[in-house]
């Protein structure tokens, strides 16, 4: 026997003792220098210092529209019910000393993560805010700016300072759905200890917490940049800018949210998959423990990677994406008030920010409707917590109607065209049902209640081959009903716009694409609610794992395999939601791009013909760009998985008494070796979409000054974008399916069919739920923000292709 | 034991007795009815009837341009010297009655799905024609066809005509390449037990006989319609057509071609990897017997299926790349020609026409430079068969580089533009260094002699997921390379072509499109000795897969080892080959289809821009037709894959003395099963692809008519050309190098890496292989034929669109 030279620990426990961590994770939680210097302050100095900031928004917000005030009002009002959530959160106590430690060491190891992964964003923010800037310091100006005497000088810093802006509201988005879920997972366990409902609600209230911050932050952010810029540079004063161009001075902010995002997601999405890939590689298929079995050494890097890679990129994901979209609604608003000669453009303009706000409204009341039922004192779920969520969401939809209605009608109603309101109306409403019907596929392809996944299952009985050839044929036969799907309502949304009334100087159509603007709006208008939804599943896993690993009774542990059943189709059709307004938002987007070039380029720029060789190429460099960036984030997951298998494997085979519960894992050596190669294999994807479109924009544009072609730069890259989109949109919807079937393919085996836990089938399926991991979790959510990412990247960037 | 009611057979000794074939399928060799009745004839009667026939020929072609005469001429030698090789090959000796036993069932199994398939395509192809010629009978006429007086009948004829006679020329080159192979594979065998150089020879022989006809017969086919119509339709005497607007009456043989050839890939494909993978997943895995074992009831189904599904489907494949590049290039040609107002067009129509001509020279002369060196009675190969192969490869090449250059010269050459000819010959080279540089960056990403297959390998040693998955991103990134590379040729081309010196009236240049199509001729300026290679792959399998059953000596079985390992090599490099091919191709398609449209809408139609929201949800819809369409081929593979794997386990199951060799397994039901379902599964991905351009466009007309935009049904189309070639490039770039990635990467540890044969590794790449197994030899060379398909349907149903 070899145990006495490999027990470090005198303590042979069942795991009483803390886990460790590793070396470079302090042990004291740890939050950024932010906040630690708003804690040094003394508590009054702040409220006054608050009041005061609060004082000044208002006053200008004041200044610039009565609808801002109203926003400011909404989003201050969300923020202080998110804090009462937090508060009721956090007095939850955190059960016994065992549950405790594991979830310590689940923070630790997450806020280091989070530390070390966004020093190194900051580092790269700061360096492509000097890009930009000295890009800016040297471009051409619009006619529009030397209207309103907008020097060089000034749009360069105000560029800069929205997009830092940006980065740094994406990174607090992050943090803020980090720094809950490890705060409230515990308090779920120890909750579902007494009672499923109280547990649901817990971890609906710390995920409502996060959504009314990140969309609330998304929204207050804009509006102040909006009443800043219209204060400071005397917008629709006599000499000065237009209110209809202030919003392209946005664009920067939803760049820096989306650099941001583009790179959570990336490293956080490799370190949950490459952690969850590694230990069940290990652990589930030649060990055959159960998942977040605590004699697993990957186990606790696996739970840290649920926060990291679930919870804080979730929230920056989200938050990009409705910044992108409220910015590029906001923008093709401004254009068409204008070509309409509307006289207060100011309706069409705020509108997103308004749907926005209602959107924090109806989606409170939809999480406070989830109430416990402490004093039942019933321990099993007496309701199924999947139709409690759909209880709250068809009450957040019902408002969500209503209040888009009333919007519509505030904002929208104007004298040239009395009934475009109603137009804009069921243009939302078009966008509310696209969701709805996304949900609805995404759940047919990826719910084993279904025909599809039960095939899948089936297939898993002939092996590990036909598993895999059935879930690449379910995947990427599930584009088709979306596509369909998002084909039918920008052309019915478009055809609504158009016929809605509005019309320019020479009286054709304008209001096409604002239609598909306002459906974008309407799909997105329960954000909060389904930000919630999405969040609870990371928390209800957490939760799940740190019952597991604490032992607790049968009893317990069924409690939160329901909620962590539910949280996997929550997480599942948010993603379907996301990839949805992702298209919606982008063709948004490249409208909004042409509007910009042709503005910069002092002619118009109305078709991206691609019939031209050139612009073809684009396209094909385009959707090359996303075969390679989805190859590249696989990849790095594969690699990183690699590593944990071997070190886990090392475990096991170092550490004999390990199994036999004699001898305690080395959590924190997984914990640190994924930590390191997420953050190393996150850089090489990231920078290829950022360095491909500039660099493409760049070399198209010498090429077409050599040949005669003038702006041969910009369309090349608006046809990479459009492809980029379209390939995009595809391979994510692909990824993501694939990986949700395949999950559910082994649950519906795990429930006991086609011979249960252990047989052949289960096997195979395992092998497909690892393939699926770094398809749904990393490169298919990377490519949301990717898509987005590169629609901004390419307004802020048009300067270069010039 | 159950094993005497089991034996059905009194004979068990080791397979002597003729292996059982299922009912439908008659024993003695098939031949088409067109073949029977040639056979009826007295052959006297023949070959004066053939040469009226050949004199009528050269009247016609002497009546239109002595270049047609050169045509005629080199085809008719190749077709001699084709007749010479396949005789050649007949002589040699079919070995032992056990080799020729099992030689025969599987020529019984191959003819016989060869028969029911083509049975199949053939009604649909006539119910095409049917509604080909009700499209044509209603259509609009072209202000061309009613200036030369073609009145609606006579076009609806001659494009039904060229259709029927595209899908008889193609299902003839599908014939022609199974049926060499089914005899050849024999003879290679035999053959091996003598010398390795000899085996070679006659594999690469039989190859190069079914090359020289499949590119003797496209070139002839085209160059007969285009004599006839020329004739027919008094071109270019007073009142009739011009020359310049003959070829666009060509495309229906294109789309002939590539309908036929679209079922024959998706039949063969489905047939030969359902066979495949079931016959591994048991045979190989679970089983733990090698491959071509003849206990594997799958393995009959598994060497038929190399016939139909790579010798014949190739062959229909090559057929319709080489016509649909001939015809688009002659399209351009023409439309050039007119706009730069060249007196005698015919050299820059009948261009194609010639190069290929030469093609069939140069590569004769390839494949007659490989000679075996039977005197010497040396066994094992004195030299590497890929050196033998390479540099036949080269002597084609040099040759094709001087011919090519020749080629341009005499019929490039115009005062116009005096050194016009120069600048095309570089075009030519530009596309055969593409084809260089593709089939280079092919064996980079799928020979273990290189980093990423060993990576790849390295993976399995993890488990079967990270298998998976570094696969899948290996797969994804090698897109990258031979995007830049096309995007490079397609620029250089174009800009070649340029600057060649060809103005229009204006006095603007127009030789670019012409450049790319000259670039694309370059590239398969030796399709013949590619197509030769290619081929060459399949024999060698079966040969193989003939010796390991016969149970021939170690030293036999080395001998087909390596000749199979370098088949392997052969087929991935071809198709990287055809991808590239197809690319380029389907660019000149579209544009043909754009002249096309604005000949018959007579308004110009030379954009198509994708920032009109209809016409980017084209868009969409064609990337989606590609996912869908790849989704239906894989799922179609693991379908009729588990079928196989139901009933060989049901055979080892029932028959316990087939592993000891007691019993004989009943291979014919195998064969039975794999094709009725494979007929099956080929109608609904097959009917996708046709019908989805059809309804779009039609929807699109109706609805751009209501809405009041004209062409609006032609722009779309144009789109969802457009993107669905360019994820058609790179979801077939994805799925081929994959699973040759897969293949090989199985095949270096079976060299004894990574633990060697039979090792968890092993069983990992195994599984991967499996799963590469529906890719890289049913979708991926399925979107080959798609995508030029597409192209071609666009063409011939443009009228539906208007």
């Amino acid at each position: 026997m070899m145990m006495g030279a490999d027990i470090e620990n005198g303590n042979l426990g069942p795991y009483q003792d803390r886990p460790r961590t590793f070396p470079n994770m302090r042990s004291k939680p740890y939050a950024p220098v932010i906040f630690r210097i708003l804690r040094g302050i003394n508590v009054r100095v702040l409220v006054i210092l608050l009041l005061l900031g609060f004082g000044y928004v208002f006053y200008i917000g004041a200044s610039t529209s009565p609808i801002i005030v109203f926003v400011f009002t909404v989003c201050i009002v969300s923020f202080l019910l998110s804090i009462y959530l937090t508060k009721w959160v956090l007095t939850k106590d955190e059960g016994p000393p065992e549950m405790v430690q594991i979830s310590e060491a689940i923070r630790d190891g997450a806020e280091g993560f989070f530390r070390t992964q966004y020093g190194t964003i900051s580092k790269m923010a700061l360096l492509l805010a000097l890009v930009i800037l000295s890009i800016y310091l040297f471009r051409n100006t619009t006619p529009q700016q030397e209207a309103s005497g907008l020097g060089r000088a000034t749009s360069a810093c105000i560029t800069v300072a929205a997009f830092l802006l940006g980065a740094l509201c994406s990174g607090v988005a992050g943090y803020v759905g980090m720094w809950v879920s490890v705060r409230a997972n515990v308090r779920v366990s120890s909750a579902a200890r007494r009672s499923a409902r109280e547990a649901l609600q817990i971890a609906v209230r710390a995920g409502g917490f996060s959504a009314l911050v990140v969309v609330g932050m998304a929204v207050i952010g804009i509006a102040i940049l909006y009443a800043a810029f219209y204060v400071w540079l005397e917008v629709d004063s006599p000499g000065s800018m237009k209110v209809t161009d202030l919003p392209l001075l946005l664009v920067g902010y939803g760049f820096g949210a989306s650099f941001v995002a583009l790179f959570a997601q990336l490293g956080g999405g490799i370190f949950t998959k490459a952690a969850d890939v590694g230990a069940d590689l290990v652990g589930k298929v030649e060990q055959g423990i159960p998942e977040d079995d605590p004699r697993n050494p990957a186990v606790i890097a696996d739970l840290v990677g649920d926060n990291v890679g679930d919870c804080a990129a979730r929230g920056a994901d989200l938050f990009e994406s409705i910044a992108a979209e409220i910015i590029s609604a906001m923008i093709l608003g401004g254009t068409m008030a204008q070509r309409c000669k509307i006289e207060d453009p100011s309706g069409f303009i705020l509108f997103p920010l308004v749907v926005h706000s209602f959107d924090l409204v109806v989606s409170s009341i939809g999480i406070l409707s989830i109430r416990g039922t402490r004093d039942s004192g019933v321990k099993a779920p007496a309701e199924d917590p999947m139709t409690i969520l759909q209880k709250g969401y068809s009450i957040t939809i019902v408002l969500a109607v209503l209040t888009f209605a009333g919007s519509t009608w505030w904002l929208l109603y104007t004298e040239h065209a009395p009934s475009a309101w109603m137009n804009f109306s069921l243009c939302g409403l078009v966008g509310i049902i696209t969701a709805y019907v996304f949900v609805w596929i995404t759940k047919y392809y990826t719910d084993y209640k279904h025909e599809p996944v039960r095939t899948l299952a089936l297939s898993s009985s002939t092996g590990h081959g036909t598993n895999i050839i059935a879930g690449v044929s379910l995947g990427l036969e599930s584009t088709a009903l979306p596509v369909l799907v998002i084909s039918i309502s920008i052309i019915s949304a478009f055809w609504l716009g158009h016929t809605s009334g509005l019309v320019d100087e020479t009286g054709s159509p304008t209001g096409g694409l604002f239609g598909t603007a306002v459906a974008t709006m309407g799909m997105l208008s329960t954000a909060a609610y389904i930000l919630t939804m999405d969040m609870f599943g990371p928390i209800a896993d957490n939760a799940g794992g740190i019952v597991e690993m604490s032992q607790q009774p049968e009893s317990v542990r069924e409690i939160t395999d329901v909620l962590d059943a539910v949280g996997n189709t929550t997480k599942a059709t948010t993603k379907g939601f996301a990839i949805g307004s992702a298209a919606l938002a982008s063709f948004l987007l490249f409208s909004a791009y042409m509007d910009e070039v042709s503005s910069f380029a002092r002619e118009p720029f109305k078709q991206v013909d691609i019939a031209i060789p050139e612009v073809f190429i684009g396209g094909l460099l385009g959707s090359m760009l996303i075969f390679l960036f989805s190859a590249w984030a696989c990849a790095a997951v594969g690699r990183t998985a690699q590593e944990v298998v071997k070190e886990v494997r090392r475990q096991f085979i170092e550490r004999p008494g390990i199994m036999d519960y004699n001898e305690k894992p080395d959590y924190g050596r997984c914990v640190a070796i994924v930590a390191s190669a997420s953050l190393r294999e996150m850089i090489k994807p990231g920078a290829l979409a950022i360095v491909s479109p500039i660099v493409v924009g760049f070399l198209f544009r010498v090429l077409g000054h050599y040949t005669g072609h003038p702006l041969l730069g910009a369309k090349v890259v608006a046809a990479l974008l459009m492809f980029a989109t379209v390939s995009g949109i595809l391979m994510a919807l692909f990824l993501n399916t694939a990986g949700g079937a395949w999950d559910n393919a082994k649950k519906y085996i795990e429930t006991g069919a086609l011979g249960g836990k252990g047989s052949d089938s289960h096997k195979a399926a395992v092998t497909g739920d690892t393939v699926g991991d770094p398809f749904k979790d990393t490169a298919g959510p990377s490519l949301h923000v990717l898509i987005k990412m590169l629609a901004t990247i390419t307004l802020v960037m048009a300067p270069v292709f010039l």
